[in-house]
């Protein structure tokens, strides 16, 4: 709240009465990174794009302050919070789809893979060892689970 | 706290003389649960053994209330919370690695297979939807994902 108030040179009472808590600050700030309009990277081969999708994924869960692991914490405290985030997080594995159907016209995935299910496999570990486990991060954490996901998308799990 | 009152027949100042926070009394918890002598399910093939462990994850998250789900809501407050769930999940995965080592006694897995990889590969996407994305348990989520293990363990990924 105070960051807010010291980037937009306004009382931090006005961000209180605004938002009254970090959870509806956060929740309108995903709201508002939604409309952003985000593509998937297109590299020419699954198995690329999906690393590159972990990068961005370990660079947001990394950087400090980290504004992801700030709204997952909030997402416990906050149904607000809790509610945007899984919008957000949904919104982008829609927008993430077309690389998995880009795979299935080059012939790296199977024509009935379940794109959702490829993107979770190859993302969800990332976000489980840094924001649940909060192991550290092995050099390869991108391209290890990245070829878990393209493994699914071949239609071999 | 006030449920830890009541089972064990004590007053609350007691609970919270003992434990302060909610926090500090879960992480004793479960380095007390740590000890428990936990061992993965033997079914003869590594994805139902797979598909068991993760069937007793869901159950762990799904039931009210949920220890599990109040641990990692309590991990993001209490760094002792968040060392003691930690601690617990390596323990586990390094007692399930037996699932994986007698895959590849069987010939289902290949030899210089990383057992944690195969495990967190099969169950980060449960605790990824359940806790984080809170998303419907959608019916087949133990199998889905454990097929996904186990297409690791094959060393296809």
């Amino acid at each position: 709240m105070d960051a807010v108030a010291a980037r937009s040179g306004v009382h931090r009472t006005t961000v209180y009465r605004r938002w009254r808590d970090t959870g509806g600050l956060l929740a309108d700030s995903l709201d508002a990174a939604r409309e952003h309009p985000w593509e998937p990277p297109d590299t020419g081969s699954l198995l690329d794009d999906l690393v590159a999708i972990n990068r961005q994924i370990v660079a947001a869960l990394t950087e400090e302050p980290s504004i992801t692991r700030a709204l997952v914490a909030a997402s416990f405290r906050s149904p607000a919070a809790a509610h945007a985030l899984r919008s957000f997080w949904e919104n982008r594995y829609a927008r993430a789809a077309v690389a998995v159907e880009r795979a299935v016209r080059r012939g790296e995935a199977v024509e009935d893979i379940d794109a959702r299910t490829v993107l979770i496999a190859s993302s969800a570990p990332i976000f489980y060892e840094l924001v649940l486990m909060r192991s550290p991060v092995p050099e390869d954490i991108a391209e290890r689970y990245a070829r878990v996901g393209g493994a699914v998308a071949t239609g071999r799990s």
